[in-house]
């Protein structure tokens, strides 16, 4: 069996460095294709810096690697189209035109027989009040396109609301999403191999605030064996729909109904995720290792988990690596501190939840770090 | 707390590889200086290809770190001594010189009152026959400098053979040390932070074929508490006499005396070292990053383990990760596969011994490994 040794990336940021991080070990060199000068990965990978839409350049890149992977969604379609006639790209391109686009996204995913929230699309020739019809209110109006940490959403709780996002959005395609009562968000990280064996690591629970990722939990608590049977139904279907080939994530609400627990889906990331980083430390084999071996041809490794573990982000504020708790694993990315800019993350791993709860405590103060009440 | 965040490695190797993979996660950049152009550290640090001779790159090398440390132990002195005229050298200088020389490390080891193998000097003006008097055939012949891997070491059986011998190293300083008696290898991975604070890594058991390290365990079965203590007080006193900063490795011989078991010392390392690598996956904080953390200025991690560790090298052929046991981690240098070298090497780890045997036999058939009835 041979395998591709020389690995490039679409972007490079924290999560092309981690990918390239975990290649290394496994014999892989990463190549990244990046505009900005500064990207995290550029310290661990080749750094091929120019704009998505000089062919030129895509074309060297290209001709340096054996597989094309990408580390964000919002990759420009010609791009990939261009890179798809020179080399393999996983997760394939149609993966991306589904992802990048809600409305597309949903309509998969509804298709695959799963649910999501109730959503229209806002025909803009007739305004929103038609769909808020179909919808109800409360609705969260979202740009269909380049959304991300809750950016490009407004929730509307009144008509005057509504014409008001219609001024605010004007001009981009927008869906309108019904608001749902759910008890938690959960994830789901999936991963398919190019001879389509899918596995999934342990269902993760993710916390929120201001619209980013603060805090997760591996594996999720107290989940009912629906929710686990739910998860294994979406990881394999929607990863076999799209003949996918890397990590899949799929994020989803815990809504509780009459017949017991039921995830909605909320959004697919074609990708390796904030959600799973715990990984590195608390398991088996990373998210990122994973995502590398799919690519680039190897089996993927074993998903078991090595204790409980928390994903803590860290947000707008870097600590002082002397002032973490022993013991609490800290990333940083290299990143320069902004507000709300994700410059790092710490991890966790415990062997039962009382002491992980007591670790996550012992992380509360520190700069960067927001946690909700546990 | 201000620590380093910039760091200079002398040597390009896969130690100072991952000593870079070690120090990225804690916002540390790694700046290599190493001849060799294929260098496999140049893929996470700061290339500096430049000759130790050259004082002009020595200089540039210097200005763009904040702290110097190195991963092999044979640092041209007036390298290391100009450097630490421009910035701070951990571990400092002073363990070089030891270390380099086997007769100033023994003669250093049994000033703080540790054993050695019966040793001495060879003087060149009278011959090995006098030598041999003090120590007795069989002994083994050995340069004071530069040896590694067995490199360097011819045992001496007769009298005829101590004269070829003499033939062989003539114009190199040359000690002989008593053949001694040893049940297994071990080694205690120290460090010490800059305020002085010593922990230890559990004791490792290493087996070796053809002088090359090949399998090591961690921690070491069925070690007597009296061996433990040692490993204590060697750790601790060998550190402070040294006023030492980082890894400091012992490599030693366990004996069987009437009064129990002891120690005898037989090399020092000042640096990471090739039995130490499991503590990548196998420990809370790998000998890696505990480096880095004591020479940048960082409190030291927890060194508890994660499981017990195997660690198997791989010598002159690099397996296909794709063959390797799942759950098994690998880790590969980026080196051309040729006869003796180390190019990667794999860890396991597992709950408990039975586990661990049953996983080191499942490698036993790789290209590269050999392993050691069990």
């Amino acid at each position: 069996m041979t395998y591709a040794t020389q690995l490039g990336i679409l972007g490079g940021g924290q999560l092309a460095q981690m990918l390239a991080m975990a290649a290394i070990p496994l014999g892989i060199r990463c190549h990244i294709y990046e505009p900005a000068a500064d990207a995290p990965a550029q310290h661990v990978a080749y750094h091929h810096q120019s704009s998505y839409a000089q062919q030129a350049t895509l074309k060297i890149f290209a001709e340096r690697v054996a597989v094309i992977t990408y580390e964000f969604e919002n990759v420009p379609s010609t791009a990939a189209d261009y890179l798809a006639t020179l080399k393999p790209i996983h997760p394939q391109p149609k993966a991306l035109t589904i992802c990048q686009d809600r409305l597309f996204e949903k309509q998969f995913v509804t298709k695959q027989g799963f649910m999501t929230a109730p959503f229209t699309a806002v025909d803009p020739t007739k305004g929103v009040s038609q769909s808020i019809d179909k919808i109800r209110l409360p609705a969260i109006a979202k740009t269909r396109r380049m959304g991300y940490d809750g950016k490009g959403q407004q929730r509307i709780n009144t008509l005057t609301e509504a014409y008001q996002v219609m001024v605010d959005l004007a001009g981009q395609d927008i869906i309108l999403e019904g608001v749902v009562n759910f008890t938690r968000e959960l994830s789901i990280i999936a991963v398919r191999d190019a001879h389509g064996r899918t596995v999934r690591y342990p269902l993760i629970e993710n916390h929120h605030h201001q619209g980013i990722l603060r805090l997760s939990l591996a594996a999720a608590p107290n989940v009912h064996p629906l929710i686990e049977a739910q998860a294994d139904a979406m990881a394999k279907l929607l990863t076999n729909a799209l003949d996918y080939v890397g990590v899949l994530t799929i994020e989803c609400f815990e809504v509780m109904t009459p017949n017991g627990p039921t995830l909605l889906i909320n959004e697919l990331a074609p990708r390796v995720h904030n959600s799973g980083h715990w990984s590195i430390e608390g398991s088996m084999t990373s998210q990122f290792e994973n995502h590398v071996r799919a690519v680039c041809g190897l089996p993927l490794g074993p998903v078991a988990p090595r204790g409980i573990s928390a994903m803590i982000n860290l947000i707008g504020d870097i600590p002082n690596p002397a002032d973490v708790p022993a013991g609490t694993f800290i990333h940083l990315y290299h990143k320069d501190a902004r507000p709300g800019r994700k410059v790092g993350h710490l991890t966790i791993v415990a062997r039962n939840m009382a002491s992980l709860l007591r670790k996550i405590e012992e992380c509360r103060a520190l700069p960067g770090v927001w946690l909700p009440t546990l």
